[in-house]
């Protein structure tokens, strides 16, 4: 177990003091008290629980401060000073830790130490060291992960500030403190005005927007707002029957070469001309029926943010049509924020045009959310929208041809094999869960879905007008909030080209910019015990919507990335995918480095791409079939080429894109290259699921919700694991977009880069590059027979490193 | 899908115009509208969350009401009648059921007959007949499970109620409807004084109890109190380090042949006076820091009931020493019930004798809770204590001897291998997480445990006076109040003849007695969407604890078992496991009925007890282990004795103990028998662990908490299913607290029977006996190669049936 804690602020010791007092645990003439005064008062208002000075005591009765003495005869004993080791006693149990299970009695900075908890180093705590060492127990984070003063909040200890007649935000070492009615929030809805009319009635779109914010904005408080653009938060369209079938052919293309310029088009279609508003109130019509569904932003709401949920267009209770990734989507996006800051209009319903101010607001919006919620986060922020102060993107997608496509092939994200930018169109197209609105919206729906499947092009896989337009980073330039990126190291569904382009492209802006790189899959990562997530949230957001100057942007590392070999570590770099990173050369076949698992009698080596047939033979789930494709032999093992190096002497340290060069014929007119790089050997190996330590460990507030506290954690002895993959089709030999004919039996010159990655390969472990096709989780999967050849005397691996 | 109802009152139309008026949804006057203004009346009220008539409208925009009108179009109109057709078109949308998708547009009956909506069966629905229809539409599940008033609830249908100056309980079809405030519950804690001093410090032990009460009760409403004895509630110690070692020889057993009445003991441990009272006061001086933690007991805050929590002896923050299911643990449980009903003291904290009195409680208390919690509620049924109106015990232990033992065999619950009553104390004595109270109570308990240890006696296994005092059963006659029993067909935690025995019991006593089995394993059944348990139990407890007369007792099934062949399905019936069930006789080895896996040379079949060293060889999971076991052929073939049926040529409805009549013999002066009845064939069958069908699908109040909606699934297909097992020590051939000597070679008759069951076996499946001796799940497992003799000539396998 280890606290790791990147958000703590270090400050001079009056500002620890006015701070003490700020949240009214010290009061006004306090130097003039004994420590063993001070002592008692402060250590009675850890427990605001115990509203009598009787149930405070029995209270400090439960803690052991020495090895004969309670908390409460502790106290009733000292005088000047604080025994350092006796106050680390109580402090550990303060934070939830458990003496004997957890730590050795009167031996906590042992404990401490291991764990990364930070003390006041000595022996001896006079009036001014108690001070600091109280100071920095606050700012502690406890066994659930919580800072300490999170924990006391989370008991009362802002209880009284909720009924302040001036409500205004309290700041504690930087950040927002949940001093807010969490019992009363407004829930209610609007309709915000956008500039598009993607259902072609006649009307600009209205955008159902529901909102969530403090009771104080009632008493004059102004507030920022967490927006989570949402297609899912009205719930989703069953589209199973809509997959397309991906037992088909990769079929040959003719050869063109368009200009990548060329391919962007502008629409400048006419809309209709905005409402006319026939009045203006302060109270919405409609109160929020569905609920908010992410714990972050819940965390914020207790902590003074208003929340805002909005589908966009073509989501229930908004008019529109849902085109997937388009520039419209962009646009419904925006719009929100718009009207957020003050420069759009929105109305209390559909039908009257009583126009509604964001008059509790503050000017000042982030957004949040994961998966397509952070894409539009991305997407949102490639407009340069006014109010946008900055994107907290998790797992976002920052270009759609990166999540349906990959190298001139229809490239599946895992576990959604057959969707495309259509499906998901359906899939969020929820006006047609209520049934007078899909019988007004639904045949015009049916054409959008013909137009995106036409424009997605599952044929040829390519690069095209409709990706250009889905391809955010086009924009980059225009980006002028500040940026927080997050994502899953071993995240398949949203692949880290996404994460890894857009963060190349930011490394020049001229705006803040910070990177989470974490080993989970496609999750959130608010609730890992192990970091200060939401700490480092709450200073950075603390600083970009309430213009707290708490250095975020200094103390916050640029780059953070969780170690995959140990539990609970995580690096902090400059940068990530750096291109100056130092390149290692692995040559295929030389045995000293890579080898091949039988020795090849020539320098080709082949296999033969027709596992398709046993695959579905085998009913094999697509792990399954990875597992049995990486396994040394299997049913399986003639569809690839396996190439291991010698265990690793000392330990690598990938940073970036691995590119394999190589040349390889097929006995046909078109192919595919698969490549996977993994790590082998028995070793026991970090889960890419985190487990649940506590469910309910985590509250957001006083009698406000909860969150599990998970951690990642090491698991049983497995044979691999995944670092990278990567595909192409052969008849991109070059780009995306552009196509060359394939002769059979003719050998092509490749380069691969795979997807972008960190992996700590430790000592021991043994590097594996595996050459295949068809890839049953992600391509297409014709039963045939193809051959390929590779030519392993021409090919080469090139890693880039950490030195 | 099906949503079956059991918990919705029939009642008259009078009564049902009353019950509209009552929640408002009908005005005074009523008679004169048209149905025209009372449908539109009554449809603007279905959505609460619209706060105007614009909104309200555009609400009903969205429903479509025939081919071409929405349902506002239509109610413009219509004048005198309203179209049967139509009104199931809206409501079925109002009921969350999505067009096309779920039901066909025009055909609305085809689908609510299907999944068991009812209806009223008139074409044209005139101003009765549709007030009948609103009526029966509020008290219908819809898609989510929630009756619809329920639904309109949760989006505030109620919100007004909750600034009543004299709030009082509400009743709509005989339930306890959610009026009250549920976002400002007062949490509170006190100190119930026990009759008992189990850690010896010369004071009674006081019970630290957790209170969640409407705060309608500081404006004078008395509320019931559902009241949760939960050793967990504080959470609990780590014991992995305390399980015993199951590797170890079954001993043979020295011949004993005690009276069972002589195992009862009587404690007259003398106590210490109980505290004089110096004052008295209504207000609480500590906060609840924990919250409530079962979702049956939080719907029923929002609706008017206390909920109660304590821990009871030994737990954290209370006095005491745990003792795992002693008469003292019992004591310590009704001690809150006693405080509850007036007849008992509790202070406001342990020091200043300040009387605190539940002022506001009706003094009428239902226990709800699963495993131990449920034993808790049924020990304290069985004392026939004060104020205990009812329990609601599920997967309840009622003998411990029943959940760690078994025919004079130590047998461990599933998943528990080396769990004992020793070690679930340890678990439970949660006062030892405050370190300086574990100082205080430490050096006790460890003498506690020791007792524990020795009276358990895990040497022999045998029912002795350690296991009598921990058998509720022995004090069954005292219950007085009436009981729900709630486990689950597939329960290998707390087995089956827990509540078997119990119910056995209960059958003959002068109380109201319900009794729910489902497939699941050891779970709570409250968010199942195939069945309104929660309405049930509202209807119960409205009965029970408020007093309304609606007819519970004769509208709840005596008992309702879930079939195990097919999604969603309930059955009811009379009784279950009763003794005039007529029997089936099934001859072993008769090729018309069990025969034997391979014809024996003899009739006598023998198999080895070798399997242990290859089951940890192999370092099998216990499931795995039972699923080679269970297999045609596997490694673990020679350890059992599988006998199989011909497929059925008729379904077989299993309802009582399955009886095996057999002669063993054993090559040595010990041994054992295990047994399992086993559904064989390749099927779907039912999963036994419910599927999420929606995280968060039921909402529990307006602005209030969330259960996932979950439902049993039909699964792939699997070879097997487990119906029973059963397990003896061949040294108690004919009781538990017996023994008797084993010769070497010598057949012994044998009669065991299987954990009691309901089971149906379809048509096509065949029925498999399996005659083994170590259970790796649940026996002591020595590695050892004991032979086994069956002689299978004098073999009967006795099996209950449903005609």
């Amino acid at each position: 177990m280890k606290l790791n804690q990147f958000a703590r602020l270090t400050t001079t010791y009056s500002e620890q003091i006015k701070a003490l007092q700020r949240i009214k645990l010290l009061d006004e003439g306090y130097e003039a008290l004994s420590v063993q005064a001070l002592a008692q008062q402060i250590f009675a208002r850890f427990f605001p629980e115990a509203h009598s000075k009787t149930a405070q005591n029995e209270q400090m009765q439960k803690i052991q401060a020495t090895a004969s003495l309670n908390l409460a005869d502790y106290l009733a004993g000292i005088s000047t000073s604080f025994d350092q080791r006796t106050f680390y006693n109580i402090a550990l149990q303060l934070l939830g830790f458990k003496v004997t299970t957890d730590f050795q009695f009167n031996h906590p900075r042992r404990f401490m130490a291991k764990v990364g908890i930070p003390y006041v180093d000595q022996p001896v705590l006079t009036q001014e060291l108690f001070l600091e060492a109280v100071y920095l127990l606050l700012t502690t984070r406890s066994q659930n992960g919580l800072l300490y003063l999170d924990c006391l909040a989370n008991r009362g200890f802002f209880a009284h500030w909720q009924k302040a007649t001036a409500p205004e935000f309290l700041i504690f070492n930087g950040k927002t403190q949940p001093v807010f009615d969490t019992q009363n929030f407004i829930r209610e809805v609007v309709y915000v005005e956008s500039s598009l009319d993607t259902d072609l009635d006649g009307h600009l779109d209205l955008l159902e927007t529901t909102i969530f914010r403090p009771k104080e904005t009632e008493k004059g408080l102004r507030v920022p707002a967490l927006y989570t653009a949402s297609p899912y938060y009205k719930g989703t369209n069953d589209v199973d029957a809509d997959l397309h079938n991906v037992d088909v052919p990769i079929q040959a293309k003719a050869a063109i070469q368009p200009n990548l310029a060329d391919l962007k088009t502008g629409t400048n279609q006419s809309v209709p001309a905005a409402r006319e508003p026939l009045g203006e109130t302060t109270e919405p019509e409609l109160e929020a029926a569905d609920d908010s569904n992410y714990l972050l932003n819940d965390y914020f709401l207790a902590r003074g943010f208003a929340t805002v949920y909005a589908g966009g267009i073509g989501t229930r209770g908004s008019d529109g049509m849902r085109t997937c990734g388009s520039p419209e989507e962009t646009a419904s996006t925006t719009a929100i924020i718009e009207w957020l800051a003050g420069n759009r209009r929105a109305y209390t319903n559909k039908t009257d045009r009583i126009e509604i101010k964001a008059w509790w607001c503050n000017q000042k919006v982030a957004m949040t959310g994961k998966s397509y919620l952070g894409t539009l986060a991305t997407a949102a922020a490639t407009t340069g929208v006014e109010g946008l102060k900055t994107v907290i993107a998790e797992a976002a997608i920052s270009s759609w041809y990166d999540y349906y496509r990959e190298n001139g092939l229809v490239v599946a994200p895992v576990d959604c094999q057959g969707e495309d930018a259509d499906v998901l169109a359906k899939l969020c197209q929820t006006r047609q869960m209520d049934a007078a609105d899909h019988t007004k919206s639904g045949a015009l729906f049916e054409e959008q879905l013909a137009a995106l499947r036409e424009g997605q092009d599952r044929i040829t896989g390519n690069y095209n007008a409709f990706w250009a337009e889905r391809n955010y980073r086009d924009n980059v330039q225009k980006i002028n909030c500040d940026v927080v990126l997050v994502h899953g190291l071993n995240d398949w569904n949203v692949k880290l080209q996404n994460a890894g382009a857009l963060w190349d492209d930011l490394r020049q802006l001229p705006i803040e910019k910070k990177l989470f790189l974490h080993q989970g899959q496609h999750i959130y990562m608010n609730n890992i015990q192990s970091i200060d997530f939401t700490d480092m949230m709450n200073l950075w957001l603390s600083y970009q919507l309430l213009d707290i100057d708490n250095h975020a942007s200094e103390i916050l590392p640029t780059v953070t990335i969780q170690d995959n070999t140990q539990e609970a570590t995580w690096h902090t770099q400059d940068d990530w995918l750096n291109p100056k990173n130092p390149r290692q050369t692995y040559f295929l076949n030389d045995p000293e480095h890579l080898g091949l698992d039988q020795t090849p009698t020539t320098p080709v080596a082949d296999f033969s791409d027709d596992g398709v047939a046993m695959f579905k033979k085998q009913h094999l789930s697509e792990a399954a079939w990875q597992d049995q494709l990486l396994a040394p032999q299997s049913d399986f093992t003639q569809n690839r080429l396996l190439l291991l190096s010698q265990a690793q002497s000392k330990q690598l340290v990938i940073d970036g894109r691995v590119q394999l060069k190589t040349k390889v014929a097929v006995n046909t007119d078109r192919g595919l290259l698969s490549v996977m790089l993994v790590d082998y050997g028995l070793f026991s190996r970090l889960g890419t699921t985190p487990a649940i330590l506590a469910a309910k460990g985590q509250q957001l507030g006083y009698h406000w919700r909860y969150d599990d506290l998970k951690e990642f954690k090491l698991g049983a002895l497995s044979p691999y694991q995944l670092i990278t993959k990567g595909h192409l089709n052969l008849q991109n030999r070059h780009n995306s977009y552009q196509t060359e004919t394939v002769d059979a039996g003719t050998f092509y010159e490749v380069q691969l880069d795979l997807q972008p990655t960190h992996y700590h390969l430790a000592a021991g472990h043994q590097l594996g590059l595996v050459i295949y096709a068809t890839d049953m989780e992600m391509t297409l999967r014709e039963e045939q027979q193809n051959q390929y050849q590779v030519d392993l005397g021409a090919s080469r691996l090139v890693i880039p490193t950490l030195d």
